[in-house]
């Protein structure tokens, strides 16, 4: 197993493997062979920037039955939520994308608290994915996981035609802190957490899934070549509301904590 | 005006500059400044590549009032369509892109027409757009204009949760053939036209938006920020349908035709 982390290295993103409160770079970008050049850092004190910049950004939307359910009951629109029948992949854009640590902003005209949704990710290793994959296939081209927060703004998700600000307003989509290599690490047997300012707001079984990573890729491969990079967030369970001024964290068994404090957008001409 | 086209040079992408029948590469990518380097090829021996990999891709989706209407009317499932009362991006997938003249492959197991429709795309410039632009900000951010053919299976469309295989299946995002800088061309007040091997099917006004490109720049810079190479695909009014053996080419005048033969998926073991 092992556990790197992309970091902004004086304004150059470096991949760092990740030993303990320390981090020495690396060659070998996301996929290795590493080779380990120049000192060890204190983890502590590095910018962490998203382990991955994926060429195709792909998120399940609901995944858990619980989860689906609450929603259908909460949305308020003509279109409304059903508990999923198919493994149907949606997206997220890049340009939400944020990393560890570093805030998420809530918008200037944006009043509501924000939603957390904590989320496994399915990283895609350096040989992609055949069309057609199968179940074996599919497990073998999952390089490693990470953990991703869909932050969401639910007045807009409801009374917007798409996802455009309710999800992909910037910085609502931190994802890290690490990439974690998937041969010696099983996060559908690990629980998720949500903790808000330090404290356990909700819990989950990871592997609780409506569909599994496999059933995704093999879903997709049918139409839709997934290359290397390409990220696959899974859904969340539980969710928890954060207002700026606190922080939010999530973590996987084995995946690290990904932590973010909720900041608000000041306008400068305000 | 520069007419730019990026093609396969056995194997590396490269950007050309089109004079006529004959292209000529150059250095300085997508933005320039260009410099030719290498001999004129013949134009119609390229294989051509879309002509950016957007960092995102944005569609605007329904920003016609005919094809908004229709649409509505058409619509089987609980979602339905409503005429935008505002300017809210979608998204599309760079796993869709394919380039002027390659084929739109209709997947094995899709057994209706494909629906072409023909898209002004705008793509913003090297300096991206400042968050919390103004139209005149949003319009300096256009660098250029390209052609998009954003296929559609309508049986997916209307049965799936997502775009996901309807519109982003491998194939479905033809883009092209060339990016024409902004500086001397208008296609706002151009027609765009459709035609199915060769025949003229539909054509219209690409004016006739609900929203213009500055309308949808203006609104996404309060949430997001645009990037340089970033395109967004402004919607279709007309759409025709073809089937594989079809050839199906978009028109917008200044922006050149967009091309594209319509072949069938042959699984291997069949």
């Amino acid at each position: 197993m092992t556990v790197l982390c992309r970091f902004d290295d004086g304004g150059t993103p470096r991949y760092g493997i990740v030993e303990g409160e320390r981090v020495t770079a690396v060659t070998g970008g996301a996929f290795g062979p590493w080779e380990k050049t120049g000192p060890r850092l204190a983890a502590a004190g590095l910018r962490y920037l998203p382990p991955v910049i994926p060429p195709v950004f792909y998120a399940a939307g609901l995944n858990y039955q619980g989860h689906a359910e609450r929603a259908s009951v909460s949305a308020s629109t003509a279109s409304g939520h059903q508990v999923p029948e198919r493994a149907e992949i949606g997206y997220r854009a890049n340009s939400a994308l944020t990393g560890h640590n570093s805030p998420i902003v809530r918008p200037a005209d944006c009043d509501e608290p924000l939603v957390a949704e904590g989320e496994l990710v399915a990283v895609i290793g350096p040989g992609g994915v055949p069309r057609h994959a199968t179940r074996e296939q599919a497990k073998a081209a999952i390089f490693g996981w990470t953990i991703g927060n869909d932050v969401s703004a639910r007045g807009w998700q409801r009374a917007d035609r798409t996802f455009w600000r309710s999800k992909n307003s910037d910085t609502f989509k931190p994802m890290g802190p690490y990439l974690v290599t998937a041969d010696a690490v099983d996060p559908l047997s690990a629980m998720t957490s949500l903790a808000v300012d330090g404290a356990v707001a909700a819990s989950f079984p990871t592997g609780d899934l409506l569909f599994d990573p496999q059933d995704f890729i093999v879903a997709m491969s049918r139409y839709i070549t997934i290359s290397a990079g390409d990220v696959i967030w899974l859904g969340t369970d539980e969710t928890a509301c954060v207002v700026p001024g606190q922080a939010i964290s999530i973590t996987i068994d084995g995946l690290g904590t990904l932590s973010n404090p909720v900041t608000e957008e000041k306008l400068i001409n305000e």
